[in-house]
């Protein structure tokens, strides 16, 4: 999507056909700065250190990583090596090992001679596809937002955490649909919930809409129960870690309470995922889905800018606080009006999930 | 409750009886001071800058205002300057406007020379029966607590923002049946929303239950859903800022999310307060009830303590964002198990309230 007017992915090669640039997600929303990594090491460097983030990206930027290193060395043992340094870079994302073992598998039948411009070729065509599958779920998405705006001046779309192009190539998941009817010259507004403990909502969310021109308003995560009560919301739209062939919909913790608050008021709930997503083996989430707990140092402090500029964390519960800290929790179907996904609009249960993909029958 | 040991009110006078010294509530929970005041312009000071805040602490620290008052100069003249004095340092609190009435009417009709004597003796009396009031939601709130502990080894209460001592001139409201299961031997363990954005309940909530040694734990306002899904709530106890007739309840923003899912999980939700809080005349508190809009700044800003000890506020979201900042949230009678008062436990409706004060009838 545009930064301040000009188009980005959120990966892309240089003019030299072989550097790889990416935005350094650590210092956004403060500082817009573009890497260019040379080496796989920096590769495995920037996916470590979060400097890429989102399960999509990463895949994308992990391929990009065997194609510098095939560029450097494209022998097996060094595409091995590559691989395995790759490979553990971070812990649970699934797009990283597929990604990963999509390019191997290539190269392993590539003479060396090829390999380096067969990986770009698989790195582009990676990147390229997550790009069109996310297209495709703002294509089938707008059409909620469009139906809207017949009977409004202003279509007010809620938003949890980031699902946005920063998560993966372009796009996004959830911000796909709004960018789209944004692009479109539908008059829509973004209500941000700033996700605490990360606050993704606050510091990227916010960042990516505001450099794109979507309008949108930071909310606390407190404030979004009111706002539909109000008639402020018209309709939530937000991603997905995991969703079972049942329906249910594991994402960032707070998405189960906003899901209540949106059935309760009569408020669409929708959420957008690509088909990687879909768990077909689980027909349970909240028995099913094991949930990420994480440091309650996350919980207990605050990052952020000072009035001086400089980047700081603040403590803001008493010494020796003991905090639980959730990363995720499951929304169950039947708070879900229904699944955006990049073949199409479906109800949340296995017949609407079944009806799209019919590959999984 | 007790500091360290030691026991507190949130207000007392000095040994010389007539100096009142206060916990500076600004600092907490980073520093805890305690300041003396000797005159009224310094109580007054103390009220405006939110050294003491909520709404029966308000009321009582005003009424020691005019006793102090009457200590420099007993005069009407004095009087009624003190009285305007105290009366416009915040601008919504009722118990402010309600306490210096009080007071005032009573040392109009005594002589210049006892109105001191007489002033101590009120503020004290308003301090007494705010202990009074709030000891006794305490001992019907326990008993919730109880009925839970004899099928459970502990209890799991989870509450919001912060309806403590701190807040009252001791006990709290929320807080009082947790203290009193406390020193009763019931093991009860909280779940403190910290309750952006003033975190009050990572601040105050966290810091008054570690001083008095109530096991907590301080979790993301995000949370608390998926907690309750996974049975580790047995509990919601919150306070409230207003009541109406019909059992709405008015309280801190984010308190109708922990509503929905505690219904939503067959998890008992329970409302401590005083029948001041009643508002006889409304009866639906969604559309009836004003709703402070507060500023953006608290959205944007997480104030608290740097690694190196120091106080500092952090900004969380790109330059340029909106905030909205709904200050409460109305969450509606049918999703309230009841209401805990000074006169017992009712059911969140008109005929309950009616039961326990028939004089409202």
């Amino acid at each position: 999507m545009k930064v301040d007017g000009k188009p980005y992915r959120s990966i892309w090669l240089d003019a030299d056909g072989c550097t790889v640039k990416i935005i350094d997600q650590t210092k956004l929303p403060w500082i817009f700065e573009v890497l260019a990594l040379a080496t796989v090491e920096q590769i495995a460097h920037a996916i470590r250190s979060m400097q890429v983030r989102g399960a999509p990206l990463i895949g994308a930027t992990a391929a990009y990583g065997l194609a510098v290193a095939m560029r450097q060395d494209a022998s097996t043992e060094n595409l091995e090596r590559a691989a395995a340094l790759l490979g553990k870079t971070r812990p649970t994302a699934v797009n990283l090992r597929w990604a990963i073992a999509r390019v191997f598998q290539k190269l392993l039948h590539t003479p060396k001679a090829e390999r380096a411009e067969v990986a770009y070729a698989e790195a582009a065509a990676i990147a390229d596809e997550d790009v069109a599958i996310n297209r495709a779920i703002g294509e089938h998405g707008v059409r909620l937002i469009a139906a809207a705006a017949k009977t409004r001046p202003r279509v007010n779309v809620l938003t949890h955490c980031n699902a946005g192009w920063l998560a993966t190539v372009d796009w996004g998941t959830a911000l796909a649909p709004i960018y789209l009817a944004h692009d479109q010259g539908i008059d829509v507004h973004v209500w941000v919930d700033e996700t605490r403990p990360r606050n993704q909502g606050a510091q990227l969310t916010a960042w990516e809409l505001g450099k794109h021109g979507v309008p949108y308003t930071v909310l606390a995560d407190n404030a979004g129960g009111h706002m539909m009560q109000h008639g402020m919301v018209d309709l939530v739209i937000v991603g997905a870690d995991r969703v079972t062939r049942s329906g249910d919909v594991a994402n960032k913790i707070g998405t189960y309470l906003k899901a209540l608050a949106a059935k309760d008021n009569g408020v669409p709930f929708w959420v957008a995922l690509p088909s990687s997503t879909i768990d077909w083996e689980m027909t349970d989430g909240k028995t099913q889905i094991p949930i990420e707990e994480r440091p309650a140092e996350e919980v207990i402090t605050v990052s952020g800018r000072t009035k001086d500029g400089s980047l700081a964390a603040v403590r803001i519960a008493p010494e020796g606080s003991a905090a639980a800290n959730p990363a995720f929790d499951v929304t169950p179907a039947r708070l879900v009006s229904g699944l955006i996904t990049e073949r199409g609009l479906c109800e949340a249960n296995e017949t609407g999930l079944r009806s799209l993909f019919p590959e999984h029958g």
